[in-house]
């Protein structure tokens, strides 16, 4: 049961985890100078609670902690109360959703653990905008694929405002890394995915065509540059999503949403 | 053969439709109180150029200029050249995109004339985000979803930051207002569409299977509360993508992008 703490002064160094939010990305103070993981509102704050991430405290108003109570009465962290107004002074603008929880960044998964009940995966390289990654992690949750993994360049997906866009589901769909990129690529082959780049190139196979795998990883680059020549080179099959000619590539998490679609639409 | 005008007085009456483009949406002045069109950077001025908007005035660095030449060179308005400076105390913010155009709202298309060469079309009611609408053109135009038709409760897509998000493409992507909603939708049935609802009622039939019209019209509503009862009953049918339990729906131009798709995958 989450004990109820009452802050009536801003400046109470119990939530300084909460602090000027803006900036809580950046932690030097801890190790790898990354921040801890934030979430916001009443439904990201549900998902955290039923994820691996464990948090250490809550900070909230009234009226949302008696919308968490059948939460709450599982966990044993504090829940430190406050008016709106302190709130925002603690966090540094006013916040709407009246309700934040605060997790240590656990240890990442391997990739022999995401990969092991996955059907179909997220191969991303160069993806660098933390709301594109946000709303990557929501369509994976929401279309049913198992996996995100990171190659080279990637944004950070526990950033405060990822995790925001991906609606918490950053804190549930499972991520890991790919070492040595793209090398490593080959084991996700050795484990049977059939690995798919998506390009905008009008000579590649349609998508529909070139998905033929039971396991699929699907190699995705950021909008413009897209994918480097020597990931192109690592996969199996380029694919494309059918585009009418004189328009812009599809945005990333939006192109991935239209293949995680070919996975179950039927 | 645009005209070169250059401007170094910020307060040069010549430029007041580019003055402070925070509030441009907000024009009492102009007849129905709505702003000018604006296109902001050389991709989005491009596709107005090349659009049914006929700018009135570009505002812009010279590098811009420079790489507008072949376009400009068909045009007979004024292009006010400034520096980013002169032009960052016009707008009221440092504009990293360098140039910008301002085109006056034309007639609005009827019903009638996006429908005739229309194949696929999406039908919104109550989708009143400016930044989905800008992704929802984005995502017609990229998928060759040939117009966007407004039911009730919509906002305005000629919004800046719509025009922005959507890359110009609103600009291109024809639309019109359905009258008389949601009765009006028979004008369509009439035309020969498949009156399609997407909603995420698992009781729904799979949207691969429920889109059989050769001419298919998809109602979408807002993320949340959907579409209207009354909408509903107005369709053919009732499709879903299908999700993963527990998750959130899709935000509604993703959903749009995931039926366009359907539409031209093979």
């Amino acid at each position: 049961m989450a004990e109820v703490i009452d802050i009536d002064d801003p400046a109470d160094p119990r939530v300084d985890d909460f602090r000027d939010l803006k900036s809580a990305d950046r932690r030097p103070d801890l190790p790898g100078r990354k921040g801890l993981v934030i979430a916001e509102g009443v439904v990201v704050v549900q998902r955290m609670l039923d994820s691996r991430f464990a948090p250490t405290a809550l900070l909230g108003v009234e009226k949302r902690r008696l919308e968490l109570a059948d939460e709450l009465a599982e966990v044993e962290v504090p829940y430190y109360r406050a008016s709106a107004e302190v709130m925002a002074e603690v966090v540094g603008f006013h916040l709407n959703r009246g309700v934040l929880a605060v997790a240590p960044r656990p240890t990442p998964l391997t990739l022999d653990e995401v990969l092991e009940p996955a059907r179909t995966v997220a191969v991303l390289e160069g993806v660098n905008d933390h709301e594109n990654l946000g709303s990557m992690f929501r369509n994976a949750a929401g279309l049913g694929a198992a996996a995100i993994l990171f190659g080279d360049r990637c944004a950070d997906p526990l950033y405060r405002r990822a995790v925001r866009v991906s609606m918490g589901h950053v804190l549930r769909v499972p991520f890991a890394s790919v070492p040595d990129w793209p090398e490593g690529l080959d084991i996700l082959r050795r484990k049977g995915f059939q690995i798919i780049a998506l390009t905008p190139n009008p000579a590649a196979v349609r998508l529909a065509t070139a998905m033929t795998g039971e396991r699929v990883a699907l190699l995705l680059g950021a909008e413009g540059p897209g994918l480097s020549e020597d990931a192109m080179r690592a996969t199996d099959v380029r694919a494309r999503i059918p585009m009418s000619p004189g328009t812009d590539s599809l945005n990333v998490a939006t192109a991935a949403a239209m293949a995680f679609y070919e996975r179950v639409r039927t």
